[in-house]
């Protein structure tokens, strides 16, 4: 019917994005737990945590430590994040870390002015080093993450030949130092995606480089993380961030918090793969744990679905939460 | 690129599906205050309430009262919602209803034993009765709700065959009378769905009866809701119930609220519809604000996103919602 990925890869980032924007500090023992429950699902990617500036980021101070306490499993992938060089050389020094040689590139001078402190030119220039420091060191090249790829809050929209431009760039990075192509990551970092406009994104950077992989940072921020995850499959996208039971904000309300919704829920997302027979290679009552975790750890119920409501009856080998009278009629 | 719809009209539930579940008590005046702030937000269809066994559902007993405390305006179908013809009766008896002659059938005995206290076969006779009831009143029989399209928690998976087989018995009822083809609507009444099936069950549906209209009645029950209203518009289905800040139940770790997680938000399906330019003739920040007094009116954190992420920059005629740092890179 459509053009669906045989397999799709999730790329875990809820031990990133859900702790570092947490207000309460969290044990390295707990953190460690749950990194290793996750990575024992079946994940083949978990984002440990950032390399950044513990000023900016204090939950991340003791970043160094979390890595030497998690009990890696071979071929996991352990990851991380860093926004410049120290961070990146912090990074390559932690115990059990896979660098997965990223790039970030901007697509709206005031984001870049607020994230990164510079000009999306200067943050251009940059990640050409990234990508030298990478490949002197003996990684790869891996992916480019294309940000605010759909709308900016601070500039709005973001026209599709920027997105176009800004890729380009970061295919042009690898060629001319003879790399293969990195997957272009379109991150729909504030939530402005709907399901049309990423089949035309993802569609405009497949015409651009056929060969390149694509990826996609997706947030649930108004509602439309599913079905931007669906349209993505549709268009044969096979790399997906996500975060366990959506951690990464809390959008119930608390106003405090400015950092909008979480990013899609792995689970839940995971669970639709697996119903429409997509691979995945996760054990999907094991990550439904690995969910609960995340929440006895957070303290406070989290937005993800699965793990509240059961999995189907027909999901293979799953326990049934069974429901009675879900709804009265015709609910 | 797709078969999407120009228009697509919501059925507003929230008034029914939200406060049917909800433990505490509501006033009339505050209920009554909701359903005119939906409807002033320009939703075509709410549904007020049901006239249902105040033993059953103790919070619709004065059901009666809130038809009479609405300030209708002129256009808008204030529906409810019964199941037996003693509900019905009441509910032609109230002021400012609309009667939208609409009739439920079953797909597996256990949840119509459960839900409707008789086997699926006495269930469609009796729906036959239902309709000659409505023409002899006056009324259109308008759609058919097929129950549990998509699985059963009772019984398992539904067979597409079966699906289609009710779908066919309730355009019968209206052939067999001469009458225009009703409105399948084929509802996921406990969340099994996933966006693939609904292509193929209303494909399905479609090509059993090219000229009925098709509805959908979708819950968000396992994450999956906004991927599968998505799949029905790339379908072209043009109607779909829904619930306002998605209300209907609450999936957060509420697991002594048995009833799973709610219906599709309404005003996040909106949103999405509005930003892949389809009309629904509905003023988006009127329609937050209905979901923000759902939300004072409940009392707790409704699942609803926009209405706490604010809509996007260039919604139109949307106040934005800024949102500072939504994300640590690459968030």
């Amino acid at each position: 019917m459509t053009d669906l990925p045989k397999k799709v890869i999730f790329h875990e980032e809820g031990p990133r994005e859900g702790f570092q924007i947490e207000k309460g500090s969290f044990s390295i023992e707990d953190r460690a737990a749950l990194v290793d429950a996750l990575a024992a699902s079946g994940l083949e990617q978990v984002q440990v945590g950032s390399f950044v500036s513990p000023k900016a980021i204090p939950s991340m101070a003791d970043i160094d430590k979390l890595f030497a306490a998690i009990k890696p499993i071979p071929g996991v992938r352990y990851t991380a994040l860093w926004l410049n060089e120290s961070g990146y050389r912090r990074a390559v020094a932690a115990p059990n870390i896979f660098i997965d040689g990223k790039i970030l590139l901007y697509n709206t001078e005031a984001f870049s002015q607020r994230n990164n402190n510079c000009s999306v030119a200067e943050m251009r220039k940059r990640q050409a080093d990234w990508v030298d420091l990478y490949l002197a060191d003996g990684f790869q090249y891996e992916s480019a993450y294309i940000l605010t790829a759909f709308g900016c809050n601070y500039e709005g929209d973001v026209p599709l030949q920027t997105v176009v431009e800004t890729s380009a760039y970061a295919l042009d990075l690898a060629r001319e130092r003879g790399q293969p192509l990195p997957r272009i990551i379109l991150a729909d970092t504030v939530g402005w995606a709907n399901p049309e406009e990423v089949k035309r994104r993802v569609g405009a950077v497949r015409d651009l480089a056929p060969d390149a992989p694509i990826g996609m940072h997706l947030h649930d921020t108004r509602g439309m993380g599913a079905a931007n995850f669906y349209a993505a499959l549709e268009m044969g996208v096979d790399m997906f961030d996500s975060s366990v039971a959506g951690l990464g904000g809390c959008p119930y309300a608390n106003h405090a918090n400015q950092h909008g919704a979480g990013n899609i829920c792995t689970e839940d997302m995971v669970l639709m793969c697996q119903e429409m027979g997509i691979e995945t290679g996760i054990d999907l009552p094991a990550l439904l744990e690995a969910a609960r975790l995340a929440e006895r750890i957070i303290g406070r119920p989290l937005s993800g679905k699965s793990m509240h409501a059961g999995l189907p009856k027909h999901s293979r080998g799953a326990a049934c939460h069974d429901v009675s009278m879900p709804n009265r009629l015709p609910g």
